[in-house]
């Protein structure tokens, strides 16, 4: 990938396992340079209304307040998210909100935070319309995986750059907004550098991710962004969760636990105590948190191997293109046939009851489902290793996604809630992969944890390099309690 | 597709919903024209020893007795099953084994059952030994699927053939030998003449086919054949089965039954009762089998959507070639990564003591397993047919091989041990569908089973054409009692 160089910014070498990595760190006293580090772009067009558009949307417009840049926000005709983006300050009035494709022809930097069949289906409508020299602005990179699935490219003589939160849209606008009071707190973004006609791709980038509210941002290319950010929401960020909890409920129901209690020592504990401990003191501190190592261990142990197995599938289908086509596949199969949500499942009624015990019965750390959880977590981080990705990319995409805004989410809602309403590749990928991990836990993981833990795998746990480069990143941002509001309905 | 037409054997009109379809009736009164219809072949190489390769190399031999057609059998250097090939009568002493390239290059009709993966690997050094003219013969289409893939094509000058038996080898076998004492007994089988340059090769295919045992053959195409191949072994075939019996296991413990009996009302009744009530007097009748019609239609309206809806995705994935090469990279991992079975699941354990318990207490038809395993059998049925496929090939790849194949071989063993010692191709196809189809039944399907039933979807399944196609394939041959011998060992 490109080194991290700025005209601007001060960039700070961060030691990981191995080497070292070149990042910027973020913070609201960097906000006055971003005009001079946007480099001529004097209106931002975001276009989408979803979690991450109305995130950053509002974020980078209370982040260049007071200055000359302009974010406006472009819609579709007709959305259903007009009145929402109105609410919140973006109206025709105030020359903040448009077309999309009149936005977009007006904007020096277009950030296109559409859905992904909407940008396979209309982006070459929008590099039509483009100023010359405008620069096209991703939050991840599927439009690369799309392009190159049907031999296309980005328009010649425009700036590519990406922008990539390491959380979900909703978490990105909480911890900015929790920035105000305490300085740091945010979502980490990695940047990519896809194409840079007038040498200045790089501070824009840097800008963006600053004026979201970055904590601190590293450097990724689009291809390692795409594929760790689609193989992480298939696996421990959302789909082996999914799984994992369908499979540990039916075990304790079947093992005499009652529903409630099921619920709670497979969802509840993940998205509870487990993600906490790994916030605030890392991954291996889980194990000391269960009381129980040996279980901890024996659990570990036989979840380890099957699912390394199940992430490097993923991941050699995600690299292949063929996750892609199944994805563009099944895009198509939606006008006929509505997706059907996976809240069906009898465990999830038990989710109003487990939540309203709270604080009567606080969870604690389960040790089998700790186990199984943090062998898949740390399968994911190897895999990503052995892939070659920057060790900022594996645990912010491995670690701290997960446990600093996909499972705070899960916990104030639930896992299937979640699930049922991210995006659609999301949400497909976690469909057919779920699955997967659900039938790994139970046809090969539990019927093995009374076997012996095998030490050698334990040992390469407690000396794995995840720590030293979650440790590292840690440095770079204040602990924060993280809330997630309830919904306001059920 | 090529209509049938042939200048030896008598081709028959078969009446099927929409239309008619022209078959060849097999039988052993036809075995002394073999040699005609097989216009020039004096020497037939199997290549490849497994299942479907013994049992074909063994029928085609013993039909062919007393001709000057020879049938020999070729293994690559150092091949396991040497053997076992010896031991049923094809030796290198009597020219009838030997190496498969020297085999191919010696033959008139080169038939290729060895692995797919190894089909895909080594077709070219192959097809680079065939006489000027030798007939290339497939029993499925995946080679066609895999050279479309990397855009190659079979040698000119060669008649392209395949005869593709709806039946595991195995049964081929088996059924053959029983047609010694009822004539007719045999699996059915479809042929696709993919290429004619010498005008001969529908003749030759009929002539394999016939030498086979197949009690009736349809014509189909190379790219039919493996859509529904290829889909079927994933749906109803193997994929499905094995994720309904894994959640039925589960609901029926989770709902109080003890381990042994919730193994007889899921797996026990559908590869028992429910595949012989099917084999015996058709669909639709394992509904009054039950005793229970509306917890039947309860059960089938709940199922029958997300059946549907799993079958047309898995459909897409073959017909658009993703599946396979999701197959190709799964190949590749199998190098470092083995293939864990699927045996795992504490609900094998349970096969013994509910094998043992046949005789003293015999298993009925589950309605509540009937509805939702005759569901998924009609959504794949109903899926072919939008799709175009023959009826003939609709009822033979849904549900006549699964009723008189597979379902009677796993009733033996178990459902378990078939996936886990079927080809890779079909192995790793359950791995990855079975669990969707699981997650299908235990998120969507058992959830809705309480609703009243879906009289409209009763009413298409009790008036869909597959029965009168059922009706139309079983008069062409015998009700067979079909004896799969137990393991020898455990």
């Amino acid at each position: 990938m490109n080194p991290l160089t700025s005209s601007v910014f001060r960039t700070e070498t961060m030691t990981v396992p191995g080497g070292t990595e070149t990042i910027v760190r973020g913070g609201r006293d960097l906000f006055p340079l971003l005009p001079q580090a946007l480099h001529g772009v004097r209106r931002i067009g975001v276009l989408g209304w979803g979690p991450q558009g109305s995130a950053q949307a509002q974020n980078l417009r209370d982040s260049l307040a007071g200055t000359e840049v302009i974010v406006s926000v472009g819609l579709r005709p007709g959305s259903r998210s007009a009145d929402d983006a109105r609410a919140h300050g973006f109206t025709e009035d105030n020359g903040t909100l448009g077309d999309w494709l009149a936005v977009a022809a007006d904007s020096d930097l277009v950030i296109l935070v559409i859905a992904d069949a909407a940008l396979a289906a209309e982006h070459e409508k929008i590099f039509a319309v483009l100023k010359p020299g405008a620069t096209i602005g991703l939050s991840h990179g599927f439009l690369l995986g799309h392009l190159q699935s049907i031999g296309s490219d980005f328009p010649a003589g425009h700036p590519v750059i990406a922008v990539c939160p390491k959380g979900m849209g909703d978490s990105v606008r909480r911890l900015y907004q929790q920035g105000a009071t305490v300085n740091g707190a945010g979502i980490n973004a990695s940047i990519a550098v896809h194409a840079d006609p007038d040498g200045h791709a790089t501070d824009r980038a840097l800008a963006w991710s600053i004026g979201l509210g970055s904590p601190y941002t590293f450097a990724t290319t689009l291809a390692d962004e795409y594929r760790s950010d689609i193989v992480g929401e298939r696996a421990i960020l959302l789909g082996a969760v999914h799984g994992l909890v369908e499979a540990l409920y039916r075990h304790f129901v079947i093992a005499g636990a009652d529903p409630v209690t099921a619920y709670e020592r497979s969802t509840e504990s993940i998205t509870g105590p487990i993600a906490r401990t790994i916030s605030d003191s890392g991954l291996a501190a889980v194990r000391a948190a269960t009381g129980d190592e040996d279980l901890f261990d024996r659990a570990y142990s036989a979840a380890y191997r099957p699912a390394r197995d199940l992430v490097a599938e993923i991941y050699d289908e995600v690299a292949e293109g063929t996750e892609l086509r199944s994805v563009i596949l099944a895009e198509q199969r939606l006008a006929t046939r509505p997706m059907s949500p996976i809240a069906g499942s009898p465990m999830w009624s038990h989710s109003a009851q487990a939540h309203a015990r709270r604080d009567s019965a606080p969870t604690v750390v389960d040790p089998l489902t700790a186990g199984l959880f943090v062998a898949t977590m740390t399968a994911q981080v190897d895999e990503f290793a052995v892939r070659g990705h920057a060790w900022s990319e594996i645990v912010n995409e491995s670690v701290i996604e997960a446990v600093d805004s996909l499972l705070p989410y899960m916990h104030a809602r639930d896992v299937a809630y979640m699930v049922d309403n991210c995006s659609r590749t999301a949400r497909l990928g976690t469909r057919r992969w779920g699955p997967r991990f659900q039938a790994a836990y139970e046809q090969i993981a539990l019927p093995r944890v009374d076997a012996p833990a095998d030490q050698a795998l334990v040992k390469q746990f407690l000396d794995n390099p995840a720590h030293e480069a979650l440790a590292a990143a840690a440095k770079l941002r204040p602990t924060v309690d993280i809330s997630v509001e309830r919904p306001t309905t059920t």
